[in-house]
């Protein structure tokens, strides 16, 4: 029977192995896409061996889920992060806007967007991704009505946060093969005067 | 030499294969995605030798690059259509967008977004892509102008089109795994009250 000390470590090298494994699934999304990650390519690029992925990660689905979540609490995280840097006062919904747009054109959203294009034709994918990116999507409003401080009770503010994040979707899409900043910059400048009235009391 | 009267025929023969092939390269990407569609798979579907189908496009990116160009077509030609059932007055704005919102909702968006997202990983198809994709983007900038019957030469106009082509990808994206269509209808709602008031002179 293990000691606590001896249990210990071992959990924390489990989960130093688990985080390996997720982080080298996203880089490999980003870089490869979906079609050219393979739990092989993974565990190669991870440093972890075929044995211990397969112990944590059984199939490519059941790794690529687990990797969305870390993903969407990486996601989150930089953006509360870089929001703690944010002013009070009217700059502030320019700012978030900013920030929200740039987590929209990242890395790890064109790792989302693989994630869901790939799980549209594979049911196995589809299964597990579906409830996690109701959680996800749930997570993100929520972050973005903190971020801009704003009271969702008040009626058209909760469509108007909506229809940033998915005007924001949609910017992502347009700049996923080419760089879109210049046509992105000016439509945003027009929506947060939109968005600035549409949430003000 | 070919006479004037089997030079026809056989233009037409050749135009009637590719077009069989184009359909069943959009079918293809719509029903198994982009890691699902081969020139094989194609060819059988499409009820096309491999020999005939290798001669007019060799490539996979050859073919499914013809085939995003048949697809905008197909996509605008759609549009005009149904845009021809549309009344004049105040309902049409309406009803223009809700024919863009299912638009970009439907097979052939998916089949676009299969397209986009393998692109940003496959240099071929990127390189194919990248202008054709500008053009189409401009061409659907257009039509939209011409169906909402507004002057893209007054001030805000231009940006208020943008935004709504924007926001319209973005809830395509959000509708792929799971059925959007009632958060949809609610947000589009009061966007299109917004975009009036944008659009009134």
């Amino acid at each position: 029977m293990p000691t606590a000390s001896t249990r210990v470590p071992q959990q924390e090298r489990s989960r130093a192995t688990q985080a390996r494994l997720l982080e080298a699934t996203v880089e490999c999304l980003i870089e490869h896409g979906w079609s050219g990650t393979t739990t092989t390519v993974v565990a190669a690029r991870a440093g972890v061996s075929r044995g211990a992925q397969l112990h944590h990660y059984p199939t490519k689905a059941a790794l690529v889920t687990a990797a969305v979540a870390h993903l969407a609490e990486r996601r989150a995280d930089e953006l509360r992060t870089e929001a703690e840097a944010l002013p009070a006062g009217p700059q502030r919904l320019d700012r978030v806007v900013d920030l929200l747009a740039m987590a929209f054109t990242g890395p790890l959203f064109v790792a989302a967007l693989e994630l869901w294009v790939a799980a549209r034709t594979d049911r196995e994918l589809r299964n597990a991704l579906v409830p996690l990116e109701a959680t996800v999507g749930r997570e993100m409003h929520r972050l973005t009505v903190a971020l801009l401080g704003v009271d969702e009770r008040r009626p058209g503010v909760r469509e108007a946060v909506q229809a940033t994040l998915d005007l924001l979707r949609g910017l992502g899409v347009a700049n996923l093969l080419s760089d879109d900043s210049a046509r992105r910059a000016a439509l945003l400048t027009t929506w947060k005067r939109q968005l600035a009235t549409l949430l003000t009391p």
